[in-house]
């Protein structure tokens, strides 16, 4: 079932759009680079309130989103699959507290491994 | 780490996309009428390219994705978080094997309990 958020440990809303926004639009920015200089078959790259989806034809499909309840990102990876992420104040970083991967590392990880080539996403 | 496929044991690609287009496009015609008949703030549902987003502002975000290398639809659920869904061709329905759960009756059960009103999707 659910696990149960703690309002009082929660981000302030606002402030959670902000760095959920910050992080979705950067990667789509550099996923949408990479996808013009690589030549991927059935690519594409599309962000729209609050969900960041990037196919890469029958290497499956990527799904970002923020999930406005709990202050997290969740990620859908045909790689790892499921990910819950926390922001980590003192790191500035989105962490899946489980494994302790960082979002944006485990996706350039995850994408140089798929695509064959070093994937920078910072 | 990901599953490893057994490619003799997959369905036939275009046979998957049928299946799995014919179920979203049916959620998603299900719930836009949902939307107009409700008043949820902040709804919205968009359907593109094998991805499925249910906005319900506050409440959480839907996403179901076609995950085409494994054959299966994934859902991120703001109240049960992911799974991932295997066609069972003997009852025509879309099952969670790890908990049993059928994928249309799931959405109706979380849906009707977050909107407080009982919902048909099927």
């Amino acid at each position: 079932g659910p696990v149960p958020v703690d309002p009082s440990t929660l981000l302030d809303e606002e402030y959670f759009h902000d760095l959920a926004d910050d992080v979705l639009h950067n990667l789509q920015e550099k996923i949408e680079i990479l996808g013009e200089d690589l030549n991927v078959d059935g690519f594409d790259c599309d962000y729209a309130d609050g969900v960041l989806t990037v196919r890469l034809g029958s290497l499956g499909t990527y799904v970002i989103n923020k999930q406005t309840p709990n202050r997290q990102i969740w990620l859908s990876s045909p790689v790892s699959g499921p990910g819950r992420f926390d922001w980590v104040a003192s790191r500035k970083v989105w962490v899946y507290r489980r494994t302790q991967d960082e979002l944006v590392l485990l996706l350039e990880k995850e994408l140089s491994q798929l695509l064959g080539t070093s994937i920078q996403l910072s």
